[in-house]
């Protein structure tokens, strides 16, 4: 039996995106469980959030550091195992040298810090400390993308020459930060997010990308800022240029003003003898472009045989079923236990027993109209869904 | 606080596939919790894989059976709520009704059972009960097919004229069911899949989906099966004319031997007004095509105001976020809680520190060369990664 | 030199759709040459539309009889070689019959003819007279097409097993025939069109494609027709399942209701080994899907080695350029051919030596930057385009 | 009747891509002719590619100053209007000026010049001659292009911030240009092509979509040149930021070594309200995304109401036909072309009258299985095709 893992978070209060991602990425697999956590700033709302989420009581903690030392306290085979670390970035660097330093393993929300002074604190604590830190480039999760570096690590387009990574995003088109857009409004605080705009919150994940897929770190860059939001101190768009110590060459484009565009995350890799490409809008499909040949296209699934290994060990369902899946999936469980836990009220959102006899119906009437041989066989009645 | 729903799990042992997609789908939002399971039609592995999976001893069940009878005698605040069924299809009916004469809701794979007769039992044991009842119809959870059953509803499209449903599979081509491909093995054997092959496995999906989306049932249809696979007994390609009540003409294909294909569920659906269009293998986008103007696609996203309340309410997301976004954060947490277990041996597979370093190095790089507005700045020497 | 062909057109005058496109089709590559024709059923507008097109004035005929009996009094090396028959359906074959009988050659509009039996009697003409006769099957033209044929013939995805083909469109959505509409006004009209409808009218593209890269004869079908538009007496939707000679299965919809199609030719081939699958709208692309590995995506052009060479001799421009390439160019040809008309009048629509400097000052601007190694470099005042 | 454009060429003689193109290009729609050119360096090759074009003898010229020289002697109604200059870049602006000069408009392939220098030159003749002159900017003749330049005057997607415009292709990935590859061969020597390698040949389209769709042009610019094939001295990739009058911010990048590219010419604009997308591979659509609501696919077709009436009488064919279809058409014209001239020998390529028979029996055999509502018909034999 595999051990769970306990994780005890900072931060990710009630209408926080990236923390409801962590619990739900981090109790997907049985591997993991949040046992422990100070979810707000404010005290009693962290401890009511933790209740809100079942904790047992003496672990809904008012604040990070009563959940350090009061975990710290705990037998060996009980205390939280790891902190995750889901606020603001103004937090990320104190937080997690605090947890490293009393014994917990770490799991921060990127960036590692506001400032690469701060973060070389954090490495310094790591040293230190030997203990596990993580920061959570989400994107370097992606079944696709660690095949993409191992494609490239096998030589399989050859040296890389080119890179053209991007970032586009349009939601701060317009200055939602000053509407009470709570996601908007620390992200454009240099306080709270630091020196970056949007360099800092996705430029910093196109980077990344193309830096593991390439297997080599930038070297130099050529860029430019600009903040076309009214009243806006930080960049929201974000363009340069860029040189690798491998010798290729690279352009990256990070902007939160490209009205209309979801978060369009995409990278192409040009080797001396072949391409490769990659979006996150559509993850499981990844490109691989010979100097001579058809494009090939590379599909995630556990069952690709033509995937390393190693990748396919990372997926969960069968090619053609990945995205998305599990979610539409939970949904009807969700369904099933709002209807367990409201019996009798409320109409039923989940398939039923007359979807069940529906589909029956379906396969009697084939099969009589393939056995009789007429032309048209009428379904049993089964009434609208 | 939201009360956890208790799930005792009959099927889905080792290796099985559709088991593992259910408790992951019932574990990610935390409002679910597998307590019991009866795993194996072998007692001593069936309690030997509810250990694995970290269950505690006294609800490792050898079967079924003793599940249901053994859960029955707990307190009601901690007996199991609902039974989940993932055997194959054969036993599908008896324990649903037995589930549900014992006093469990039920939440079963599809189909419902083998047969339209046994169905019909299971609706009586429905009704006699008042329990619920669910079957695992997956496609129905995707909130974009939602989205299109309300927009029909709403008469976007007016009425509906015309649908092009199809599920096209490859994995059938061969006969792989006497390789020893488990799940080829009794979806091809009657006893157990049933009479209906690719009919009852994957075409009950596209027929829901179609008279889920246009809210009508079949009424009469006209079909051809083939059997491609040499010795094979039950039909592996389908397709079909059908006719709804609400006057629709309809083409439906189900197979398993269109080589090259994963799993390729798609809807079309044509009123007078406009049409519909839906594809699984890209579940966040639906297509809405009005008689007059462009296309326009819709987007799956929790922050989209075009979609109605009630789908919004069921995405995890925003948009572009949506597509294996949380399994890509949940293989980082695998790989962390890997490297816990661990700690000392193997090769950190998670984005560490240096990663953290080199990111803000690289926003460091670039407010220098906005700075000195110099053309190219070197980064800070990171190492590659 | 190559001689050009002498084409002799009959029907095709001012506001058809199908007689304009072979006119350009047919004047394209520099070896056919329009020289004659009877466009309309009205003499008057017949020689006044040819006058229209530059044809000698002793070539613009009053009707297609006596284009065929002067043609025939010229000499052979000025007389027309091929009669191409634009006209709707209800004369494709009478004119046929006498266009062969007076010994031209003959290019006919789809279908051959309104029936069968019409069909039968142009056969047998052929056959006599020992002529060519083509009929205008447009889309077995696509040089993808004819590669898809190629790797069926050489067993690339083995023998043949299912085919999905449709064919949807949306123009009939609305009973257009009766506001004038005249495209649809004789499609409607079972005198002018024949007994088909949709299938007469567009599935039989459907059902030629499929045969044509299969290389096989359907020879059993099961067909539903449905007419939707208030009033129609032919059918505008159709679907059927068929059977071919080489055992296949198929599924075949044709259908002018699908609200929001454009012109929806499709075909998918599944064989033993692999599927092949190809779209009307995307005509460059042709999908090769093995059943193992990733699939591949043969892209059209003159100068992509891995098509079959018979194949790429039909292309005309490199990987890349191939959709409506040509008529991006001729369009500026026209915008040029317009202002050399109209001199001084009206504004020059094509791009001028103001387009020209802006170019190069382009190019300038980047090589002073880059010799200079300053970051930003003035581009020379171009004013706006 | 609309007088035809006569036209008199200047290089694309045997073997030359764009010298092809522009003769389809001008013979597509009946509007231009060509009646003479010098095609060759060499004089005699000149004359004889004249001869294979079917040009009358007078005016197979043996070099461009000769056919300016005797064109100018010609009667005003016969002598040509146009010369289409088609050349490698070194002679573009010798010859326009001297065309000019001689009193001929002017349809230059791009760049106008070689230098900024030259092309300064040719605007002085151009002012001085007051006739036309036109650069074959190919991509500014898509509809769809002039689509989105349309929208933007329109203020559909507000004041333009950012644009992200890329012309990435892989054909000199590899030396070809010492393979003997002519197109390579001149288009990397400086003396011939210019300062600017793939700047100065893809760049500049790059550049003159985004001004012309913009309306406004660059003002300054930052870039980075990079030769990656052994020995080259021009630039075989390049990427820049650049600025705009209106104030936009911008990346371009003009790529020849991205291996696996074919001709990926794209553009994305972003204004403050919106935002618009075309990729020249896939020309006849034009996204628009709107800051709120579903982003709408444009689409071309002479009958998308929708459209602007400028762009609309650009188009050829409906909607869904357009890429590619007129080619298609072509092919079976010449398919027919050769096969009158070699009437006997060769096997026919074209659809004959099998072809019509075959698709009229299925027309029968769906009728008779509609009429008799029995399940499977015979289609009547026709044998293979």
């Amino acid at each position: 039996m595999v051990r769970k893992v306990r994780v005890g978070m900072v931060g990710g209060g009630a209408g926080a995106f990236i923390g409801e991602i962590h619990r739900k990425a981090l109790s997907l697999d049985g591997e993991l469980e949040l046992v422990a956590g100070a979810f707000h700033r404010d005290p009693e709302r962290s401890c009511a959030f933790g209740a809100s989420l079942g904790l047992a009581s003496s672990r809904q903690y008012r604040d990070w550091q009563e959940m350090l030392s009061k975990e710290r306290e705990r037998p060996t085979d009980e205390r939280v195992d790891l902190i995750s670390i889901v606020t603001p970035n103004d937090v990320h660097a104190p937080i997690a040298i605090a947890a490293l330093e009393a014994g917990f393993h770490v799991m921060s929300e990127k960036p590692a810090a506001r400032t690469l002074d701060e973060a070389l604190e954090i490495e310094e604590a790591v040293r230190q400390t030997g203990l596990i830190y993580a920061v959570a480039q989400t994107y370097l999760g992606y079944p696709m993308v660690r095949q993409a570096r191992a494609l490239v690590a096998d030589g399989a387009i050859g040296p890389i020459r080119k890179i053209i990574v991007e970032y586009v995003q349009g939601w701060l088109s317009q200055t939602v930060e000053t509407d009470g857009q709570k996601q908007a409004a620390w992200r454009t605080d240099p306080v709270v997010a630091g020196p970056g705009g949007a360099i800092g919150d996705i430029g910093v994940h196109a980077a990344s990308l193309a830096e593991y897929i390439a297997g080599s770190p930038m070297t130099e860059l050529c860029a430019s800022l600009t903040a076309f939001g009214s009243g806006r101190v930080l960049d929201d768009d974000a363009s340069l240029l860029f040189r690798m110590e491998n010798g290729a060459q690279g352009v990256l484009t990070a902007s939160q003003i490209c009205a209309g565009e979801e978060n369009g995350l995409s990278i192409r890799i040009y080797g001396e003898e072949g391409g490769l490409s990659w979006r996150q809008e559509e993850p499981n499909t990844l490109w691989h472009a010979p100097l001579d040949g058809p494009a090939q296209r590379w599909r995630a699934g556990a069952d690709r045989g033509y995937l390393s290994p190693a990748v396919r060990s990372q997926m969960r369902t069968p090619a053609g079923h990945p995205e998305g899946y599990i979610e539409a999936f939970a949904n009807l469980y969700r369904d099933v236990a709002a209807a367990v836990r409201d019996l009798g009220e409320g109409e039923a959102a989940y398939p039923g027993i007359d979807m069940g006899l529906s589909t029956l119906a379906f396969v009697d009437a084939i099969l009589r109209n393939t056995r009789d041989d007429e032309k048209w066989t009428r379904v049993k009645d089964r009434g609208a869904l």
